[in-house]
């Protein structure tokens, strides 16, 4: 039995989430079927962050256990033939150690935001991009982004159906750039909250059209209130880029 | 009666092409039918350049006439308006002067064309870019790149459905860069060949494979025979980025 580490890409927009439900696609239970086909044997896929519907990943991580002796190449295109024309590819397949698992041994997650900035709506990015047709300020986004970094209780920020033990995460960095009509807001932590990044955006979007200023970021982060938050921004303009573990010292 | 100067993006994938066709769908056709429903006036739309099936624009220009007084953000989001479900939008709308013409006003045109280079297939990029798995050597293929620059006759690099009085252009710039998995090829001049930057990717492939050294593409060139070059590269890698005006010392 060799345990694998995968690294993927999909479209988040094609699946209701990472997670196998019982009565809608899920990139799991499309990942595993397409190894059952090439392997014939039944295996659990587990990644390091269970992605919500419509969020996109150029970076996830998941581990599988196989009995087929096979080469990380022979996997990852056997699996990516048998996976099309859904739209999920291994991108990296390797041997892992076997006590690696994909969410447990991680130290970071990475995530990218991408926020659309102009009149027009999105045409060769519609469905990878929030459409806010609004001038925003990027540069108050990132006075607020930076007030939000460190050790904190992030209630505000926090799903309701987050089932977190605690609210306190530790948020290493959030840097928000613009780069023409985009604003691209970058995410890394060892874990988040359930739509974290998301709400995180939802607030600096309020930043950016000049309805909160910086101060107000601090002041929503120190009453853990989720009603005082702005909206959770939309799931297709999320990415999972990287995941971080402990042997690869520049990350993944 | 107002001459007006449109920027538009689209996705080339949902058209066969600019121009208006009996049968299929078209950009001129989407734009026109959209200008009509919002003017009540039959109007001709003329762009700067008849881009082919499948080939997307980031800054492709055309301009109209229409006797409806309007504004700038008015007429751009009432045709844009219009436009939807279609993958075409105005990015910008603006008056022009009475004698400007898309086409023949144009002193410069600039593409883009998208090379993905890895062993996995394109998810997020589907349609946007050419899949190369093999690996290319970005470095020659810029060496064979800069052998293209100045004036030529590029009969060699020619559609053979071209219509051009004559072969000979002033290629101003051909910059191959790897960015990650991708490789971009940057391309201006003040007006191509049919198919010529199409064509002159194919060939570049080839010096990427190591199949073509950088002086077989002088030895092609040279040659004026279209059966020597590579294959045409397809669409979908294929964007027009930009036109360039008189008026506009920097470039649009």
């Amino acid at each position: 039995m060799t345990r694998w580490r995968l690294v993927l890409e999909y479209d988040g927009g094609a699946f209701a989430g990472w997670q196998r439900q019982e009565t809608a696609p899920s990139v799991q239970a499309a990942l595993e079927e397409a190894v059952t086909a090439f392997s014939g044997e039944c295996v659990l896929v587990q990644a390091a962050g269970r992605t919500d519907s419509g969020v996109h990943a150029t970076g996830q991580v998941a581990h599988l256990d196989l009995a087929r002796e096979t080469t990380a190449d022979t996997l990852r295109n056997a699996v990516n033939f048998h996976l099309k024309p859904q739209p999920v590819a291994i991108l990296e397949a390797r041997p892992a150690a076997p006590g690696f698992h994909a969410r447990f041994s991680a130290i970071g997650r990475r995530y990218l935001y991408r926020i659309l900035n102009r009149r027009s709506l999105p045409v060769l990015d519609r469905g990878r991009v929030w459409w806010v047709p609004q001038p925003l300020d990027a540069e108050a986004m990132q006075a607020g982004a930076q007030r939000l970094l460190g050790r904190h209780d992030f209630t505000s920020f926090r799903a309701t159906a987050c089932q977190a033990a605690s609210p306190v995460k530790t948020l290493d960095r959030l840097e928000v750039m613009r780069v023409g009509d985009e604003i691209r807001i970058e995410a890394a932590a060892r874990s988040f909250l359930h739509h974290q990044v998301r709400n995180l955006v939802g607030s600096l979007k309020l930043v950016g059209l000049g309805r909160w200023t910086p101060e107000d970021v601090t002041r929503v982060l120190e009453a853990r209130d989720r009603r005082l938050a702005g909206a959770t921004a939309p799931p297709e303009g999320l990415y999972l880029t990287a995941v971080v573990y402990p042997d690869e010292a520049g990350g993944s």
